[in-house]
C-alpha cells in the first residue's frame, strides 16, 4: 500500500491534488493546522498538525508512516511572501518534515519549488540544470537553499526526491490580491478589470492542472528538478483577454490602466521537456478552456448576492 | 554600549573568544544549554538557552537585546558531523537565531562557515567569491545554504553580516577523535602517534588564534565571506612533526601507519588576503610555537595520573 502525506492540502494548488491522489490509489493523509479540520473529498484522512511548531510533524509521521510525501505548504501571502521572514520558518519547517519523513522510512518525496529560484533576466527560458539559480528574493533564496539541502540529504539517505518548480498559476479560488484572481473576480462581478500593458510573457498553468502534474510527478520515478508549467508561453494580456472572452465582458478590460511592476522580466517561460517526456504529463486543455473554467467557478461563488468567496 | 551574544561559547573555538571579546569592550552574553551554567572568565554573563529548541532564543534575545552576534555553535561530533541529519536542525536553529536577533534590533552578525562550502578539487586554493561553492557533504551543503539565506536576509533587513569560513584548526582541548587532538594527546601521554603519510597540504590555525580572528572580524566593518585561516600552508606531517618536536618525542611518531582517507584533496589551502588586508588580522605566532602551546596544554591536563582531560 502506498500512502501519501500532503501538506498545503487546503491551499491554491494542494486542494486540487486530493482527488487525483485518491484516484491514483494512494491512501491520502492531508495535513491541516485548522480546527475544526476540513472535510472531503470522501476518503481523505485529515490530520491535524502545525508544521511551524517544532513539535508538529514528528508524532504525526510516527502514526501515519507515509511512503510518499507531497510537500506544497509554504507562506504565500500575496506580495508579502517575496520578502517575508516567514520564509525562514518554512525552510526550518520543511527540513523538520523531510527528516521526520525519512526517519519513518519514507521512500519518495516531491517538494514544490519555484521559478523564483532561477536567475531572472530580461528574457529567460528556464531549463532545469542549465539556467543558473541566482534568486533575487528571499523567497527564491529560501526555496533554492532548501532544495540544495534536500537533494544532498535525499542522496545520502537513499530517498527518491523530485523538486517541482512552479511557474505562474491561475484558477478557481485564486487570491484576489493576485493578478489572475483580481481580473477573474472583477470580470465575474461585472467590475472594471485593470491591468498593465500586459506584454510580459509568462507560462500560466491552471491550478488544478498543476495539482495533477504534481500527482503525476509523485507517481513517476523521476528525480531531480522538474519545471511544472504548461509549455505554452502567453502574455499577461493573453490571459486577461481569455478571461474576458470567457466572461463575455471584453468591455470591462482596462489594459494599460496599471503601471508595469519594475524589475519584471519581459519574458519568463519554462522548458517542459522533462515534465512532458520523462514524467509523461502535459495539460489537456487550452488557456481559453481553463479561463472559462475559472470564470465559471467565480460566478458559482458569486451567485449569492455578489459576496466575495471565502478564501483559504 | 555594544553587547554580543556568542553561541558555541563552550566549544573548541568559542571558549577562546570570551576573553578577547571582553578585552574589546563588549558586554559578553555567552549561550549555553548546560545546567549548571559554565563559569568564567570573570565578566561573562552566561545565559541558558537550547538553540535547538524552537522556544529557545526568542526570550533570551528579548531580554539581552545584543547589538552583535557571534554564532559559532553547530553540531561537531568528530567524523559524524559530515553526514549527520543534525545539520538540518542547526540550519533551522541558526535561522531562528538570526531572525530573532534582527527583530530585536541587532546590528552586526558574524557566523562561522566552513571550507567545506567550497568545491574540493585535488589542488584548491580557496578565494572568497571566486572559488565555486559546490559542497560535497551534507555539512558543507547546510553551511552553504544557510549562508545564502543569511546574506539575502541581512541585505534586505540592513544587517551587517560577515561569514567566516573556518579551515583546519588545532589546539588546546581538541577532541582526541580528531587528527590534531589524537596526535597531541598521544605525544603528551607518551604513546605512539600514528598518522598517514601526511602529505596532504592544509591551512592549520591554532584554535585561540582563530577565536581572536573571529573577534577581529566582529569588530571590523567587513561584510561578506572571509576565509579564517593562517595563510601558511603546511602538511599534516608538518603539523605532526611540530607537535612531536614540541613534545621532544620525535620517536613516537609513526608516519604512514594509517591509510590516507579516500577523496581527500592533496592540497586545500586558503587565500587570506581579505582577513589580513581588510580585517587587519594575521596570526602572531608560528606553527612551531602553537604546537608547543598545544603540547603544554595537554601536559597540564595529564599531570594527574594520565587521565584524559574532560572535553566539552
Amino acid at each position: 500500500v502506498t500512502s501519501v502525506l500532503i501538506t498545503g492540502a487546503t491551499g491554491f494548488i494542494g486542494r486540487g491534488a486530493l482527488a487525483p491522489l485518491l484516484e491514483a490509489g494512494f491512501v491520502v493523509h492531508a495535513v491541516s493546522s485548522r480546527r475544526p479540520l476540513p472535510e472531503g473529498p470522501p476518503g481523505v484522512h485529515w490530520e491535524h498538525s502545525d508544521l511551524l511548531d517544532s513539535a508538529g510533524p514528528g508524532a504525526l509521521l510516527e502514526r501515519v508512516v507515509p511512503t510518499h510525501l507531497l510537500h506544497l505548504a509554504w507562506y504565500a501571502e500575496p506580495g508579502a511572501f517575496w520578502q517575508s521572514p516567514e520564509n525562514l520558518r518554512w525552510v526550518a519547517a520543511s527540513l523538520r518534515l523531510l527528516r521526520g519523513f525519512v526517519e519513518q522510512g519514507g521512500r519518495r518525496a516531491v517538494i514544490a519549488g519555484s521559478c523564483a529560484e532561477y536567475e531572472w533576466k530580461e528574457h529567460v527560458r528556464c531549463v532545469e540544470d542549465q539556467t543558473p539559480c541566482r534568486p533575487a528574493t528571499l523567497y527564491g533564496t529560501c526555496k533554492h537553499s532548501l532544495r540544495l539541502i534536500a537533494e544532498r540529504y535525499a542522496e545520502q539517505e537513499g530517498l527518491a526526491l523530485a523538486w517541482g518548480r512552479v511557474f505562474f498559476v491561475f484558477g478557481p479560488g485564486e487570491h484576489p490580491a493576485r493578478l489572475g484572481g483580481s481580473i477573474a473576480r472583477a470580470l465575474a462581478l461585472g467590475e472594471l478589470a485593470k491591468l498593465s500593458e500586459g506584454t510580459q510573457v509568462r507560462d500560466f498553468l491552471y491550478s488544478e492542472d498543476l495539482a495533477k502534474a504534481f500527482v503525476a510527478l509523485l507517481r513517476s520515478d523521476v528525480e531531480g528538478t522538474v519545471n511544472m508549467a504548461s509549455g505554452t508561453p502567453a502574455s499577461v494580456r493573453d490571459l486577461a483577454e481569455a478571461l474576458a472572452a470567457a466572461a463575455g465582458r471584453r468591455d470591462l478590460l482596462r489594459i494599460g490602466a496599471r503601471p508595469v511592476s519594475p524589475g519584471e522580466p519581459a519574458e519568463l517561460v519554462a522548458s517542459v521537456d522533462r515534465l512532458r517526456d520523462q514524467v509523461g504529463w502535459n495539460p489537456d486543455a487550452s488557456l481559453e478552456q481553463r479561463a472559462a473554467d475559472t470564470i465559471a467557478w467565480w460566478r458559482s461563488q458569486l451567485t449569492d448576492g455578489d459576496r466575495p468567496p471565502a478564501l483559504s
